[in-house]
């Protein structure tokens, strides 16, 4: 059977029971940090300005979105959701080819389940497969695809909607073949709309488009036989030498949806360990004013994707190491607040980061970092990281997920979500009868 | 200047008077041949199917549907006439890089003269922009882009709506830019999904996702300076070396809209010839129950595009020549109802297309062919075709244009459009106030 064949036997044909727990919690922590970041994302101006543009032309009032009094048509509040998720870069995220995979997938879900009763494991178990098919096809592109300049959250996300929809709508594998064959017609996303509002248009996209390829094959949409793996398919359209067995090898034993990881700072992964180390700096009770230099000394990414001296805005700031060690020692936290244009452009913050520079050693992992410290008096002070927070050998606990959760949701304090009761629902989802209650819990309480 | 800001700048900033007459009125025989094509594809079941799909999540009734009763909104409508008025691949077609500009481009500005007057010569002037800029775009990337899997129609085609709609609401430079980024963020299309449904949902996106890159600029919703010619933009992630000056020489003198061309029949433009031959010795009235073989001597692009001897959908009979000769001499025309399920499984033209073979010769040039007519009785005859009828050097007459306009929009006579009226309508579409008017002729009189 050829890839795109047995990607949708699998989906169609596994039991519920053949799904790990662990790969079943691993969703529900996913949803959990989606529904914070969407909850604080859904105020950004790229969505706000989304949504403003798109209701002229939205449908009946369908479905919820997160943090939101108004509802909208599915489709559109696929869109939305997903942006709304994704917008700070502060989902989910799966290392190795840096694709955040709950922000297209759950929102086609979401909206699907407003449309129609979804039980609660019948959702965890769509997300997990459609959580796991993202970062397969995502692999099997990797590391090219994203270097070429495909945004590898929408391009291979829409894929990962379109089955996790299929899924949920009881599709056997003809349609689902058919459902990735809608995927790849609407498959896109750029790298060079990082850092811009038409970011957003490509993320909610693949929620979207998920959604419709997948009620599209319901109805017997047909497409190519192979949409991945096709001499025009997916994989050869946007990758070199793609590696097939990424995408269909060990099905079911292999979970790359356990590799999944929550950033515990808002902000590019590879500063993680910077800002551990410097609170590790801060634990120590140190004197920041006396500090003079500082040199980070990491793996070549952290001057490839973060040596950014001279940021200006607060979306700029979230890929400067310089800023990142700045604002943590100046305010003594890593939180979105210290990554504003504000936070940026705090006289402090200005002064401080010029003391900071980046030294390449290759013998560095990209979860670690060495930081040496020059003081004003002569001194000199190291500090190591290993295996920084929310990276994969050191995952936020459960504990700490939570924590993050009431961060994000309780920023916009006055739109009153139920915190507590979301993510206890969010945590028994699998008991749960309605998917579309946990919405209840996510929008501000009706007037 | 560079690329992305000098084509922003261009559209922008060119007067209605610096556009040609020419190119203006290639733009008309454009619309013309589109919203036949369109009036004919809306029954297929690809769009249907997807209207049915679409619709459960439609906004309001804004926009009307070629040759539909229903409306739905502005966007949705958009998606639909563009996909309708491809389904057949029997609109204009831009030959060096065989895309069909105005599929995506019209509809978007269609959609756009539904929700706020548009009067002719500005909607026009638009399309015809909209035009440029898609094939240009497509020049830069071709024959690559193509080759390695792009539906360049949808692809190129999103970057032209958008131009055309931020040309119509009067953007500025900056937002011009910005809306190519919305374009590049949503840019996708797969050669892969070509005679399948999937297909419309690639074209049917690039009319609606230019729309709301149009409708998203015009609200500041920012995106990369060079969404063209970045490092990450849309020529180097889908092209190989792009040729810039492809996309911004010659600005204003040199007209790719004059180069866009109008099937005379309703399949691959490779076979063009090889029906103008066969009504040719229709014409000399020779015995067709007689031949006994026929060789078609062309261009190595008939081996590689239509040697299909063994089609069995009105699809895929599209691009045969086997079938196409068949059929021609068969029934004594190449019409839509010549390419259909039902022409492809009569016997008659089943057992007559075994007669049929092709031998290469690279001096044949693609719009010419050579036929060796064999007889039962040992006679052959030779007939030799150049310049095939709607190709560059021999395109449709108006005349004839309007002969096939007629046809396609009485393919469903009960439907009533008011064909002669919407003719005339955009033949004098410069003079008019209000360019929504035009759909009132290509729509079932209410009941």
């Amino acid at each position: 059977m050829e890839t795109s064949r047995r990607v949708a036997a699998f989906v169609a044909g596994i039991g519920a029971n053949e799904i790990p727990d662990t790969v079943r919690h691993e969703a529900k922590r996913s949803l959990l940090n989606f529904f914070g970041t969407a909850l604080e994302g859904t105020h950004d101006s790229a969505i706000e300005t989304a949504f403003a543009t798109m209701r002229e032309f939205a449908g009946p009032a369908q479905a919820r979105l997160l943090g939101r009094r108004e509802k909208t048509d599915a489709l559109s509040a696929a869109f939305l959701n997903a942006a709304a998720g994704n917008v700070h870069d502060f989902d989910d995220t799966h290392l190795r080819t840096v694709i955040h995979p709950t922000a297209p997938v759950a929102p086609a879900l979401l909206a699907l389940a407003e449309m129609q009763r979804v039980d609660g494991r019948t959702f965890l178990d769509a997300l997990a497969l459609g959580i796991e098919f993202t970062c397969r096809i995502g692999n099997a592109v990797s590391p090219e695809h994203y270097a070429r300049g495909w945004h590898i959250t929408a391009t291979c996300g829409v894929f990962g909607a379109a089955l996790a929809v299929g899924r949920c709508l009881g599709l056997d594998a003809d349609r689902l073949v058919w459902a990735m064959g809608g995927a790849l017609a609407q498959a896109s996303g750029s790298v060079e709309t990082l850092g811009f509002m038409a970011k957003s248009i490509g993320v909610g996209n693949a929620a979207r488009s998920g959604l419709l390829a997948g009620l599209l094959a319901a109805r017997h949409y047909d497409g190519p036989e192979a949409p991945l793996e096709g001499v025009r398919g997916f994989l050869n359209v946007t990758g070199d030498k793609p590696r097939l067995e990424e995408v269909n090898g060990d099905l079911g034993s292999r979970w790359e949806a356990l590799k999944n990881i929550h950033k515990p700072y808002p902000c590019g992964i590879v500063i993680n360990a910077v800002i551990d180390g410097c609170l590790e700096l801060l634990a120590r009770d140190v004197s920041v004013s006396e500090i003079e230099t500082i040199v980070l000394i990491g793996h070549p990414l952290l001057q490839h994707r973060a040596d950014r001296p001279d940021v200006s805005t607060g979306r700029e700031s979230q890929v400067s190491a310089q800023h990142a060690v700045a604002a943590t020692l100046i305010f003594g936290e890593a939180g979105l607040a210290q990554f504003t244009d504000e936070a940026v452009n705090d006289p402090r913050v200005l002064d401080f980061r010029k003391r900071v520079s980046i030294s390449v050693d290759d013998t560095v992992l990209v979860p670690n970092v060495r930081m040496v410290v020059g003081y004003a008096d002569g001194r000199s002070e190291l500090v190591e990281v290993e295996d920084a927070r929310g990276t994969d050998n050191r995952p936020l606990t459960d504990a700490e997920l939570e924590v993050k959760f009431r961060t994000l949701a309780g920023t916009y304090a006055s739109d009153c979500t139920e915190t507590e009761k979301l993510i206890e629902a969010i945590w028994s989802l699998d008991a749960q009868d309605d998917t579309g209650d946990l919405l209840t819990y996510a929008v501000p309480p009706s007037v």
